[in-house]
């Protein structure tokens, strides 16, 4: 059970992760970035009782990925019952009427197969990755879990303990994790992206078979779902083997709406700080409350992403240049950007100091460097910057799940296929003063939260 | 429609007035005082369909005051319909089937009687003061109300209207009350207590007539109301007037029931800043999450009401010695506390700064003063407040319409009649060593929110 997010960046965790050791999946690219232009021939499908497929030919190695997504993540979890989604993620693998807890994954393992599963802000998802020919088998195991899960009392409870434990490791004992916490519930003040994915402690705890069972019996149904199969099938077995195994699924009961309250028109600068003995690392964080690419008009979420790369991709961004090697005032900055979100989504600017330089300080010089963008970045360095983000995205193809979670993320989200082929055109269409308007528009102080993340003696 | 609040203190205001002008309630004393030790001979009552009744005998003048309190305020709003408890008390004068718009107004009116509404968190209240030979007919018009109201959407969509317009007024030209808005929603990251009462303006903009025709059925009900009748009335009077009118209201469908998330635990220290040119005077305001009278254990909500009292309770309190008399460092400073609630509650410490303080400076020579309190408070100056707290409310009890509002405020947030009876010794009952403890368990860095409120040039 690791964390997914950007490597070595302070950051709040889109993701819970609930992967074996073994897993390789590369979360630094998806589910942010997008596919080049042509992008492979796909084709899509929808199953009597409502479940979409998409399916990816990817012909070169024998290896299949299969992903089912669901509609429904840790921001459709029903008041008071934060965290019911990504327990729901756990109770997926206790086990069926038919097959006992642990067999699926054996039998992946025994395949030679990987397995995942996380939970995210607006979506589920489960995946494995073995041989072509043991498709059937997945698809078997996963439509059975899709509405034969057992729910025993022997198994639920023990498994909240597993859950509440995990948020003990993960949050309790850490305060990076709780500045997160603290500063997500800052910046959404109204809408659920401000609760924890793997929900709060005091609500986890209260969390029961029949919360679970209701949960499940209104989001785990075929309609509300995504099945993506890529690798080295043919649709035509991909349909068929789904007819066999899914398309036996029962139909959703109703079609589950997803209705969240929106953020109010945000008005106050905002400072959250977590001071702890066992801070190891000082860290200043921002974020501002920003348009995602569902709710952006026009260019504005492409923009976002440009900007984030302009600024704090890595160790030739404007924001790492200048902070770190031409300041040292930190040792190290960057940027990111959420766009793959239903709705209002965040943006975020964080920096290291350097030994000797204090949190207000490095503020002082971020705030600067922030009001300086529009001078500091010249044409070269945007054009770069777009040249990076798409062939980053395109590297990130090279990885079979990336390139079924690009696909699977985006259904999960609302957007279309069209939207993931068109990405790449749409970045390069990006101009100089998108991202100025972008600056102006979204990062202003009225949207933000900073975080400061300060060791104390014990 | 004016506020209410402390007065000369920059507050959260706690509710909502729909007041005339010449209503003369007094609102700094109740809801937060409570009754002398033996109290007036009360008479409690319920009528079949579960109306309770109080009745307190007042008869130092020929007057009634007559008290209708539903339980159910701004927190029970339906997610995503923040406002519509107090867009239903605007409604509530809209007129009925049998009496229209304005009519009960203009009949207290012309009988000399005075009239209010206002909407807090943990309940709505409506009540008159005229002649007690009126009463039968105040009781007619507020039963005809709880059933009868009128909903034509002719009605409906302008008197929203009439409340957008308000809250431009109130919030949106007002950075004070932006301030005090998102500081309570920093404070309140999960409780609906971070709401504004008067609901957020994108979502007050989506209120309809179904939505309030729905919440309207759902909580204007007789077992969801308290009447306090206080006056030169007998119970028996009341209790045959109250069955002759309210006793024919329908009973609820189902009782009510709120269901409120509760806050996680806090861990981090916020800040919240809003920099506007109508800033007149710059504030420094710091509210800490603390037990309300319903949450508390122990004596931990009267040591509060004791140390708001002691260390912020006017010119001779801990606080105004400290940073106005002696340090010089604020023109003005205080505290106050919010017991009277149905879950977890804020209390507040403010300052104004004097000419050419910062806030920064101002903030910490606060912190230093809040780390002071127990050496700085002396027994006597404990024992003072506790006998300012219990003087100011027997002094409030000179008003009739405080009488009724100590009862049904205490009544609508669940406490009981003995909890207000026993105030008072509960209050002398406080020690040093109660002070002291809620000092140390409640005034930490990690359960606040500190607010600045900053001029900047326009």
């Amino acid at each position: 059970m690791t964390s997914s997010g950007r490597t070595f960046v302070p950051v709040s965790r889109p993701q819970l992760q609930h992967a074996k050791p073994s897993l390789a999946l590369r979360t630094d690219a998806a589910p942010f970035g997008r596919l080049e232009g042509s992008g492979p021939e796909l084709s899509t499908h929808r199953l009597e009782n409502g479940l979409d497929i998409v399916v990816i030919p990817d012909r070169r190695v024998p290896v299949v990925t299969h992903m089912l997504w669901y509609r429904n993540g840790s921001a459709d979890d029903p008041l008071g019952q934060s965290g019911i989604a990504h327990f729901l993620e756990h109770l997926m693998f206790k086990g069926t009427e038919r097959h006992p807890a642990g067999e699926f994954s054996k039998v992946v393992s025994a395949l030679g197969g990987q397995e995942n599963a996380f939970t995210s802000y607006d979506y589920t998802a489960y995946f494995q990755r073995v041989a072509p020919e043991h498709l059937g088998r997945m698809m078997e195991f996963e439509a059975d879990r899709m509405s034969g899960l057992n729910f025993d009392d022997a198994v639920v409870a023990p498994e909240r303990d597993v859950v509440l434990e995990e948020r003990r490791m993960r949050v309790e004992t850490d305060p990076s994790a709780q500045l997160s916490e603290a500063m997500a519930a800052s910046l959404f003040v109204h809408h659920p992206y401000g609760i924890p994915i793997i929900g709060w402690m005091h609500e986890i705890e209260t969390l029961d078979r029949t919360n679970a069972l209701d949960y499940y019996r209104r989001f785990y149904c075929p309609s509300n779902a995504v099945l993506v199969v890529a690798g080295d099938v043919t649709d035509r077995d991909v349909i068929r083997l789904a007819e066999g195994t899914y398309g036996r699924n029962p139909q959703c009961t109703d079609v589950p709406v997803r209705r969240r309250p929106a953020e109010p028109e945000p008005r106050a600068a905002r400072h959250v700080c977590i001071a702890d003995p066992k801070v190891e690392q000082p860290t200043l964080q921002r974020l501002y409350l920003v348009p995602s690419s569902r709710t952006a008009t026009g260019l504005a979420s492409h923009a976002l992403e440009v900007l984030a790369e302009a600024i704090g991709g890595g160790p030739t961004s404007y924001l790492y240049r200048r902070l770190v090697l031409d300041g040292g005032k930190a040792v190290n900055a960057g940027a990111w950007y959420m766009g793959s979100a239903i709705d209002e989504s965040r943006f975020s600017i964080y920096a290291v100091p350097a030994e000797g330089v204090s949190l207000p300080d490095l503020e002082t010089e971020l705030d600067q460097a922030i009001g300086s963008i529009k001078d500091g970045l010249d044409d070269v360095a945007i054009e770069r910057a777009k040249s990076r983000l798409i062939a980053e995205t395109i590297y990130s193809l090279d990885s079979q799940s990336s390139l079924a979670r690009i696909y699977g993320s985006a259904l999960a989200v609302g957007e279309t296929l069209e939207d993931v082929r068109t990405w790449p055109d749409q970045i390069r269409a990006v101009t100089r003063d998108d991202l100025v308007a972008a600056i102006e528009t979204w990062l202003t102080e009225r949207r933000s939260v900073t975080g400061h993340l300060v060791k104390v003696r014990g």
